[in-house]
């Protein structure tokens, strides 16, 4: 039942004792913790077989608030994954609040652009910071996204206040569960 | 992994021998066609053991285009599934092709409402049409949505006005794959 068309990138992040990146910490930032793991692997696809001490699956696809003119902006200064020099990462999965998801699609994109200003604000940590998100929600997972950001070790202040910035703002009194991971390799 | 929120509403449609439903017929609008079946039976969840001829799976949850006002009017008028005179259905999956996905939401919503009048034009067919919207893209599924319906035999025939009113507008010409599964208990 699961094929993704082209676009789509499914992907499961499976911690424990084996994976490419090694976890330096894990902090619950709100809400319920993730058991310690040591190591992160990164699969393709939406795997439910495989061991780990946690599995966490998303699928990273179309945009759900950027638009038309904030999108030419982004690709224009949007990095690859996988640079060479990019050996610290974050996963950052959250969980967004019921009243959050009760909200139309204008007072969401409202909250996350017209008054937290999430796109405009990132843009200047741009292309310092790799990222991609991954959708959740829709699969019945335990966090509705999962962010994956690389960058390399002269970038770690900038990435510090990156998420300070976003973690301030009001999308962020939505977010009632968030795990802060990181890692390096 | 699958453990979905209030307010959200995953089903999996399996199409095979036996189900509440009859299907009367099973049309390929545009796109490949579904294999026969007779019946349908309608599953709480994401079930990926059953058997069945085919099985569509979908999850019903938080609006993608749709603003407070239109929602507000929407809700007044809105029935609920199951009225004990709604003894017939439409089950229609539809995907949508790369051209749409590649939009960015203001595209999209532009298209959607601004230019096909998506809710505005549906809107008097409430309430004696019921309707939930099943979302399947990030499932990994063959379609992007399953729309599944309900109405009295009195009102088959301004069903048949709104789903052909729908396919007229520009929204449609992105629609690449569409089934027409028509249904009676």
């Amino acid at each position: 039942m699961n094929a993704y068309p082209i676009g789509m990138f499914p992907a499961t992040f499976i911690g424990g004792a084996t994976g490419l990146w090694k976890i330096d910490r894990c902090a619950a930032v709100a809400g319920e913790p993730l058991p310690a793991a040591e190591r992160l692997e990164i699969r393709d696809g939406i795997v439910t077989t495989s061991g780990g001490v946690w599995r966490l699956a998303g699928v990273a696809g179309h945009t759900r608030y950027v638009e038309r003119g904030e999108k030419a902006r982004l690709d224009a200064v949007t990095p690859t994954l996988g640079r060479p020099e990019a050996t610290r990462a974050a996963l950052i999965p959250i969980r967004k609040s019921p009243a959050w998801w009760a909200l139309t699609q204008d007072e969401r994109r409202a909250i996350f652009e017209q008054r937290s200003h999430h796109i405009a604000d990132s843009m200047p940590y741009l292309p310092r910071i790799a990222r991609r998100l991954y959708h959740a929600r829709d699969l019945g997972q335990p966090f509705d996204f999962v962010t994956w950001f690389e960058f390399a070790p002269a970038h770690a202040g900038a990435f510090e206040d990156l998420v300070a910035m976003l973690r301030a703002r009001e999308e962020w009194t939505f977010v009632d569960r968030e795990i802060d991971v990181r890692l390096s390799r």
